[in-house]
């Protein structure tokens, strides 16, 4: 089984951060994959489960993380009455609880976990193990911890992420803590840290859903960490609202506006998305995305990468637009 | 499904230009690969399509493009009454409506588009739009287009293909037109072009079936193509002529010859070549190739590639020889 | 199909030969693998195989052999009441008939192939030609040629392995020679030598089974070969010896011992091993594993890699503890 997602797109302001750009675009709503997946029922409850993702760029064939025939989920593991026990390569709890369903947007369209401190949004940790609740009345929690496998010190390299989730009818409510260590410190006392909180809600009117994410990133220092680049001390959050209104059993529309204050820098950003889904079938729909991002205070964030090296893609105070026009199949 | 075509090799004049060589060998008929591909009804004569091909070698069990986990189609799109529309990753109409049915040949075994000035012959195109018209009492044609993706010039890297056949009874015409522009050139006025023309036919008299292709190309100066390394500006031209004979049902011989004639440089280079084919079933075949290349005038042309450094991979003037025995499956 | 083997696991005196290290941990019975295979029936007893698997390390995604999409197998060919003939990238025959049934342990887990001069004791080798006999009265033999493919000598990089085996009730006897030529040297004359045989015998007493199995190697010499990294001449021979016992029909345990000996630097590594695997059905298994290596006179062989860069990739006369925890998978 697998999903293709990629179209053709439009960016502005991405070669010196005046040339636009118009060229093959992938991962509008998120990743193509092939992969194999399947469950071994073991009696009593119990199951072995397992998940191989091969990530990939249509538009160029390429492997979507360089080296990794598996980069979108590489676990295997038990699940019972009592939980679910996984090791490998695996998503955060961000990306399984929030991204989908609360954050939305996709690499190439205009998503929160594009900001310069906010990839932890939508991240895929090395060498975890995770353990996922069962459903207590709408509740469920989960834990993961991913080693730093570096010699002399456990911390070094080391993440773990605590999320929990409630749903009960329309109504979806949603939690993530994400640790990250520096992987670069010999001393693990001197290593930076990386820290995101995400929170999200989101409730169905009918037609009409409604969503509300908020995210909280604290940088401490230059490090080596799983998701994010290196980069100086600082702190910023971000506050994205989206509705979802299905028009017909075919076609649903959805609004997004997105803010991002680094608190310590005294820049911010703002995203606007409106993105048109049409379904020919449940495995193929037509998509169309059109984000703006503006940047103030010296932000520089990018929605489409630019030839910037700037923290964030993009060049400082310069907005940008992206268009995207694309086919998702699933198989 | 997919397909393995290895087996043993010999060629001559391959280190310095003289030392022979023994050794496994690849894509004797042509690349090995294993894919997915499908087909969904979405009613009213509509369905989705898409095709994923991962090419490698079995030699060494490495993927035939570095870093590309499909390198050989990653394409998804809809297919109607009106034609089919697809994206991403495709084959150009050369390979797609003459590589197989008129000039023939593969990587290791003495190919048209082995020539330096004619790897557009069979080229893959990254970002790309492809349409193919329905079939009008036997005329179909096709156009496709792959953007360059630099920022400031659409045209700068941009590849455009138009083609057209026809097929009747025991005939087949076929005609293409490759464009490639310089992706390397900043201010595209400076841009070189790489411009291929493309013409085949084949008749079948019974169990024998005659095939005659030629190309014209024309490559105004150094660049960076999708198909061709940087090389000065020249012109020239190639010609193929073979025979298939089906001297049994599970047996079919060929013979071709190819004159390549550089009319820039005043050098040509002669390819003869015979193939045998050996059914064990409909999808298990015994294959054995012989091809003698001879250069004149200075060409540098290679069948195997050598240690030589010059354009073409062989040495100026020499000669080589190869031999494939080898396998065919289907699966 | 496929099979995961992955889990967590500690090693001491990793780091400067004194930090221990917690972390994700592969193969610890084998290497993880998806892959293709099948059979089709030409008629007559005669049959066209093939196999093709992708290795990969689940902790990570990444693939077990850089740019390698099909490292663990990449093989087509004829099966016949005469025998197996495929061509492609191959295992020696070590590995198919004495490391799964003799020698045992995976490649994190405290192996006889992990030691410095017995990599080729699990080896597969490039563009080779493999021929499997039948199976006569419980023995069947077997030989295959590795090509070398270096222009102007044929011996140059070659690879060849013969091998036998017999089978009769509870008694298994094999042995193999492997023969591996320098690839570096141009003038074949002045090329090393890795030479490697392998004895091995396993006889089962109801729930009880007794392995012992021998390997010498014999390097001539620095070189590029396909197993072993360069090294100064040497001799060293290697012993293991084994017992597997079924406590139940789903708990096994395992317990080795291997003492390996470099007769030409007088060095010498002890490697203690045990194993438990709980199967939870015929394709789920629990592992839990525990190894013990010593090294005297100098030896710095390692069970997993610390960041020593001697030969063996450990530290001079330093011990080390690894213990892994994990599941296994097949699918």
């Amino acid at each position: 089984s697998g999903v293709i997602d990629t179209g053709i797109g439009y960016a502005n302001n991405v070669g010196n951060g005046t040339q636009s750009k118009v060229g093959g675009t992938d991962s509008i709503l998120g990743v193509s994959n092939v992969g194999f997946s399947g469950k071994e029922d073991l009696g009593g409850g119990l199951s072995a489960i397992f998940n191989l993702q091969a990530g990939f760029n249509p538009t160029t064939g390429a492997q979507s993380a360089s080296g990794q025939l598996f980069s979108r989920n590489a676990l295997v593991g038990l699940d019972s009455p009592g939980g679910k026990l996984t090791v490998g390569k695996q998503w955060n709890f961000n990306d399984d609880w929030l991204v989908g369903s609360i954050f939305k947007g996709g690499y190439n369209s205009g998503a929160i976990f594009k900001f310069s401190e906010f990839d932890a949004v939508s991240e895929i940790y090395n060498n975890t193990v995770k353990y996922v609740s069962p459903t207590f009345s709408g509740f469920q929690g989960g834990a993961m911890l991913g080693f730093g496998e570096a010699a002399g010190s456990v911390r070094s390299g080391q993440v773990y992420n605590l999320a929990g989730r409630y749903q009960q009818g329309p109504l979806l409510l949603a939690a993530s803590y994400d640790h990250e260590q520096d992987g670069n410190a010999s001393l693990i006392s001197n290593g930076s840290l990386y820290k995101l909180v995400t929170l999200g809600a989101s409730y169905g009117f009918g037609a009409l859903t409604a969503r509300l994410g908020y995210a909280h990133s604290d940088i401490s220092g230059p490090g080596v960490f799983q998701s994010i680049p290196s980069q100086s001390a600082r702190k910023a959050y971000a506050v994205e609202a989206g509705l979802d209104y299905a028009f017909t059993p075919a076609f649903t529309g959805s609004a997004d506006a997105i803010y991002r204050k680094n608190t310590t820098l005294a820049n911010n950003s703002k995203v606007y998305r409106l993105l048109g889904i049409y379904s020919l079938s449940k495995r193929t729909s037509l998509i169309a995305n059109i984000a703006h991002l503006n940047n103030a205070g010296g932000a520089s964030e990018s929605l489409v990468a630019t030839n910037s090296t700037a923290i964030g893609g993009g060049y400082a105070n310069q907005s940008q637009t992206a268009v995207a026009l694309g086919i998702r199949h699933l198989f």
